[in-house]
């Protein structure tokens, strides 16, 4: 791993004692090195803000990263409906998301076009319910379609002061939703919340293998930095639907014309027993054994597949809790067991 | 935009003249800048490595840039479906993966546990075909599940490797498969091609809308950037099934039984017209217009739709082009289409 916090600057001599050493610019290996001048002169010590960071999460009990390998797997509709969830158990949540070029938890909880306003304690977060606060760059947004062009100093810089300067107040969870991979955005998470310790981190992913070689580098990410995975879980687990919900066409040379109503009719007056099955299609082959033998292999706990669900997919898009009614009753199950499999061990 | 190129520090003062500039650590406001000293000693000029991938680009005839807002949109695997098929319209093709972190394009290609070889010319592409080379940083690790916990700077010196050490030869495509977002890779391989020149870039995406306002961030990169917007693809369009293709389950109350075989029958005898319709799954939303109506309201072009095809997500997994057979006939002719469209413009 990089050095989290750029104690040696990648320009520096061999050697170097690190930027935050009593000896730093002053050792025998400094001389020459284009930092020696300011290494010597700069001030000492741990980062002040890391001590603003500690006194910050003194308020939050529990801390947990929601990662992923690969995007696209429902990572943050995995995040949103854990912490809608959480809330509904009458748990205090907050809801941290640092994708910062791509922040999609405002629309997930309904509250595109919100802003963030400041108090003498802090950046308020928005909230969606008195008990479930959340925070994102997209509040901060003029315009939601404007890019977020930033390297990774700045995306960092913004991460810490999300920990630091967000008045969360007494919570029970804060979820912090990821951006996929292994860069800036998850080290620093890392390194900041990691003095005021974090429970540890839930994987996603989907059955594919593309996906899952991703999550092994995320395992093996959070080995590395010492980050307890809490569990993974497997989305988009094939997609189950009844006859009523699909559309039917059929082709022919001329082009295709919509079958759906035909297709129903048809088979409620010849074959009315179909409508009492459920068709499965496996979107993404899981034939080599998924992310449950991933996990095994890999020695961390699986908490369970997720179906891929259009009517969760929708609940998502509209920033809707998928367990107040039953129109995600392919998913929202299999969510909420996954749910109170962790709020057990935590 | 941030200074792409670093030219002035984070720590600047304000009014920096610039690293590169001649008065660098010599201007007034430099005074007290922890800076100066480096500013006034260093060289200055031109990065000496634009120019070597100047050069080194002056083989290749068309560079475009593959890019999605959010991940598993299926960029990557319309990159190496785009280069396939390049490659079997006898072009000579070149593949880039830039997503270093989480490189997917040696899988997708069938080039899994190959290495990279030197040469006197540079380092030496992987060969899929003779003319279809493949670049990636999963060809480096020593094991596949390796993390790589890399912050930007990182990042950017290999992908500036990747422009200037590679020997592509003589070729026509260099395909560049970007990771999403719009940070550090996507900044830096712009600064890095764009001396050389970039044809452009597509933006692939799902119809729901929370991967469409992320396109629209990424087609406002590129418009901030000066990199024209080759088109749009709407990947994932409805997933589309015939009945033989498809698993049945019976839910009741005592667990699911599986009734593959038993629907399959029960429609052969009962309802046999069913077995020449198509089922249709909407399993991302697109009552809102989707891409096309996206392309409309942004002004770029819409190059079309690729329906959800588990056969295709096969095809990706074991590294194989969907075009050789008839498997994936329910994606490759749209595929085809648009490439077709893509090299006409060209």
């Amino acid at each position: 791993m990089e050095n989290g916090g750029g104690d040696v600057p990648e320009n520096a001599n061999d050697h170097c004692p690190g930027t935050q050493s009593e000896a730093a610019g002053k050792a025998d290996a400094c001389a020459g090195c284009p930092n020696q001048q300011i290494c010597a002169t700069a001030p000492k010590g741990p980062d002040p803000d890391l001590l603003a960071i500690i006194e910050r999460m003194n308020t939050v009990k529990h801390k947990i990263l929601v990662l992923s390998g690969k995007g696209g797997v429902g990572k943050s509709t995995f995040s949103a409906q854990l912490s809608f969830a959480l809330a509904e158990m009458d748990y205090q949540v907050g809801l941290l998301d640092i994708d910062i070029c791509g922040p999609s938890i405002p629309k997930m909880l309904g509250l595109e076009g919100q802003d963030i306003h400041q108090s003498n304690l802090g950046w308020s977060p928005v909230y969606v319910e008195s008990n479930l606060g959340v925070m994102s760059i997209g509040f901060m947004l003029p315009n939601p379609d404007d890019a977020v062009i930033w390297r990774g100093p700045r995306k960092n810089g913004l991460i810490k002061q999300f920990l630091k300067d967000v008045d969360w107040g007494e919570i029970d969870y804060l979820v912090v939703d990821a951006p996929p991979g292994t860069s800036d955005e998850h080290i620093s998470i890392v390194q900041y919340l990691q003095v005021a310790g974090i429970d540890g981190a839930i994987i996603v992913t989907t059955p594919q293998q593309v996906s899952l070689i991703d999550v092994k580098k995320e395992i093996n990410f959070c080995k590395k930095v010492g980050v307890p995975v809490l569990g993974v879980v497997e989305n988009m687990s094939g997609l189950r639907q009844a006859f009523s919900d699909m559309k039917f066409v059929k082709p022919s040379e001329a082009g295709e014309t919509d079958a759906t109503e035909w297709v129903l009719n048809y088979i409620k007056e010849k074959a009315p027993e179909l409508l009492s099955v459920v068709a499965c299609s496996e979107v993404f082959d899981s034939s080599k054994g998924g992310a449950e033998k991933m996990c095994q292999d890999m020695e961390v706990p699986f908490l369970g597949k997720v179906p891929m669900d259009p009517q969760l997919c929708r609940a998502a898009e509209e920033g809707r809790s998928c367990f107040t009614d039953q129109k995600c009753s392919a998913s929202a199950p299999a969510l909420k067991s996954i749910i109170k499999k962790l709020v057990k061990t935590q």
